[in-house]
């Protein structure tokens, strides 16, 4: 028996045989060709069937993980599209005179290499993809090199050095049972997609990753980041029971589907989902959530090559208002800058992009783009209930200032005989600590306030959340972020509007009673949170 | 008459001819040369001529503007020196067949670009400065490239495009009466340098610039930012009589050396100086300040290649220790990363450094750093009234943790039978939200607390102060930043310990009143600024 800790990255419990991926580069040889033109075509016809095959899963990933998360392999499709890439595998065949398999290769850990090394945080994150598309590559121009994890014969633990996006998801979920890698991160592309599937993982066993043996009996307890390899007999019992229990947890949650989030001494908590695109609708329902607590319309931006049109975002905001079916559905006007860019807002490079020209900065600074998106939002009030929401708020002045072109917007659409909800609530995010400080003249302003407990802390304690250099010291549920939290619910209360949580700390059940002792009236989280979140509610007294 | 209007850079009004520099595009002409090494020759004559000269200059502003901003002629030595430069010159002469003159202009440009265009923020500031030396070498080559500003005739109002450091520094002040600029901020090296010269500036002119005129008789209002040319007979009276009052308010403020910062309601405020480098103590004297209220101690780590030793720090604290007299100085430990770098520290590339690794998260990540340091203060304290200040404190266990190290440090000391003072105070800087809203607990722990406005504007409203797009979004009179400071005056007052403010907005006589009210006992400024401020109190009633 052997036990090894990675990083905990998608809760549950499997218990079965390792399959164990080879990598790719043992697996490549460089040999010598002599018909160039005859490799090229053999590259050519691959990239053809590697695009059909991107186009498939992205199809097939919509139904499965949703229109967000399969963005990815629309940029894989663009990225396949590239030629650089292919005048590089190109180059190498001709000047090498190799096959094309070494060729392709040999232009994936170029261009992965170039891409690492650049300065914006973007074109980073696509030193993965780029191996991605190539691995697709690869396996288009020899079956053997494909990592045949969408044809597992049977039921495994998949362990692998890194697993990319495409792979995970197209990972058959019925003879899946877990993956483990020696790579990534929690916040990885594939942790993600891992949860969103909820198939238990464990990633970054780094070091430990060499000792494990294709087909040993292993478990996997991806909410401790444990696997134990060949378990003895007493350590598979208590897994087993651990894993049954997990399971039957998970059970007893659907029997939630339909009761209230109410503590033992009558407190209702509203419990709502977080969404980023309006396909996200089936899963709110699924989890039957109260409502949505943020729906982030950067999807609409970020889709695009260009402003999304007043109609395009009209259709998209009906589009979730109908299919919540009356339920609220509270939608975040445009929150583009920092992290979140893209290339026609034309942003000039900044030193602290986190505390730059970003969210209502840039709507209050371009109007048109503001009252386009206002337009979309208030003629879809008609539809359902609306509540617009306005990101990184400083000041009063902001607040009174968006008003007045909410009004003037208004008065528009009643001239051109358009309808709209007459009542629908508007609120900001609390996430500056301004917006805390203010919350008593902010409060006087809006119908509610909605916590965003991520960027609150980083300003509060200074601190960049994605450095890891001082990872450690971003702390939710540090105490000046849970007494700033306590002020804007204080000052929530005294002006008679309600608050709710929707960052990533309201689906921390550590702190869910704090939530109801400072007079929390809703938390919005990730859908598949949702009735975890009631069952905690419901069992505090 | 004509009025322009510019960056108001540096306080007071002069009235004069002005003196046009002709851009030196114009003057550098492209000659064809037959004997390239001859031509080679004159580059290594000149640069030998140019070094010499800076170093003179290094010498001489020490004297006039400190050591602090006189750093930057060292840094031109240096550049002066480096090969790749003179390469770039060398090849252009060898490669073109041009003269030593336009090879060097050549090379300027390139290599200004080249800075201009890097990603980090001190290499781009040395974009001006290769510009600055390539000056200096031209003028060597040939006097007739000479800017003159270093040996003007008669007293004149000088205009240039833009004015570099070394120019700046060297002027004579008994000829120079102000200078325009066309480009530059109130925050570039030469709008700095005049207001430490007290010699009245308006900067960034831009289009207006083309409409100056050698010799036009000229009003240059640099509190205001205005120059007037060739004025009318009643503008000229009404700005003599300005330029009358503001050299006897000048002259009014020297009156009140020896008094106390007192209201007339009887209040009284602590008026410190800010400094950064032991040769400032100088002026704090001269400028009669109540004491040091911010003693920077980056200088030593930034002008050192390596850390300095416990020894090297010892001294140049009991420098000022001594020179002070007996008046209390406070240092502040450390207080690097941001937008203070040193190489040898190896801090990764961070995506917003400003809520990064830096101050005091080094010096309790990197022990044996701050041990040294304290070691160094301790020790100090032996010489005169020690204070110490801990940066970007975001927490009670920090301090707690500080506390621990320091009387760790004193029983060593001890031990060692060295001897420092038993009871000097111990303070933190109130410059992130979180320790404004932990005010209460932590003013427990301390004897004071010193408010830095400037992080703590920028990280209430998440607004880099550095961020052109935003900039009309950094305030630090908005109602936030002063109900933090009000905050955290109160919880001080509770705890009966001393509050001090050291930001820049500790000299904003608009908030002298509103600091009175609130109950701040100090305000550390720039040394020039002391007396004024002293008689902003003394005129409260």
């Amino acid at each position: 028996m052997q036990a090894l800790k990675g990083i905990a990255a998608s809760n549950g419990i499997a218990i079965g045989k390792l399959k164990l991926c080879v990598k790719l580069d043992d697996k490549i040889a460089k040999k010598p060709i002599t018909d160039v033109e005859a490799e090229i075509k053999r590259v050519e016809s691959a990239k053809e069937e590697a695009e059909a095959a991107l186009n498939r899963i992205y199809l097939d990933a919509l139904k499965r993980v949703g229109e967000e998360n399969s963005m990815i392999f629309q940029i894989h499709i663009m990225m396949l599209q590239d030629d650089d890439f292919f005048d590089a595998i190109k180059d190498c065949i001709s000047d090498e005179k190799v096959n094309a398999e070494y060729a392709v290769w040999q232009a994936a850990q170029q261009f992965s290499t170039m891409f690492a090394q650049m300065d914006d945080e973007y074109m980073r994150a696509r030193s993965a993809d780029v191996v991605d598309i190539s691995k697709r590559l690869l396996s288009c121009l020899d079956p053997n090199l494909d990592s045949g994890l969408d044809s597992l014969k049977e039921e495994a633990i998949v362990a692998a050095s890194d697993l990319m996006p495409s792979e995970t998801v197209q990972m058959d979920k019925s003879k899946v049972l877990a993956f483990v890698t020696e790579q990534g991160s929690k916040s990885s592309h594939s942790a993600i997609l891992a949860r969103t599937m909820s198939i238990p993982a464990v990633v970054g066993l780094c070091d430990a990753f060499s000792s494990l043996k294709d087909g040993a009996m292993t478990i996997v307890d991806g909410s401790a980041g444990d696997v134990i390899i060949e378990p003895d007999e007493a350590t598979l019992k208590e897994y087993e029971q651990k894993r049954d229990a997990f399971l039957q947890h998970q059970k007893d949650l659907q029997l939630l589907k339909g009761t209230k989030a109410v503590t033992k001494s009558g407190v209702e908590m509203e419990i709502n989902a977080n969404i980023g695109h309006p396909s996200d609708v089936e899963m709110v329902l699924e989890n039957d959530a109260d409502g949505i607590g943020l729906f982030r319309s950067e999807f609409l931006y970020m889709e695009s090559d260009d402003f999304p049109t007043e109609e395009q975002q009209f259709e998209a905001y009906k589009t979730v208002l109908e299919g919540m079916k009356g339920k609220r559905v509270i939608i975040r006007t445009l929150d583009l800058g920092a992290d979140k860019q893209v290339p026609y807002l034309n942003i000039p490079k900044e030193e602290n992009p986190a505390m730059g020209y970003r969210a209502i900065r840039i709507s209050l600074d371009r109007k048109e783009l503001f009252v386009t998106q206002l337009r979309a939002l208030v003629r879809a009030s008609a539809f359902g209930k609306l509540a617009i929401m306005f990101p990184m708020i400083t000041s009063v002045e902001q607040v009174k200032e968006i008003k007045e072109l909410l009004n003037q917007v208004k008065a528009d659409l009643k001239a051109e005989g358009v309808a709209f909800a007459p009542d629908f609530e508007i609120g900001i995010m609390i996430e500056t600590p301004a917006s805390v400080i203010l919350s008593d003249l902010l409060a006087k302003e809006v119908d509610f306030f909605s916590v965003g407990t991520n960027d609150l802390t980083q300003y509060t304690l200074a601190v960049d959340r994605m450095n890891p250099q001082i990872s450690s010291m971003y702390d939710p549920r540090h105490p000046a972020v849970l007494r700033m939290i306590q002020m804007a619910a204080e000052n929530a209360k005294k002006a008679g509007i309600w608050i709710g949580i929707c960052g990533e700390s309201a689906g921390d059940t550590e702190l869910t009673r704090f939530y109801v002792d400072i007079g929390i009236n809703e938390l919005s989280v990730t859908p598949g949170t949702v009735l975890e979140l009631r069952r905690t509610v419901q069992q505090l007294d």
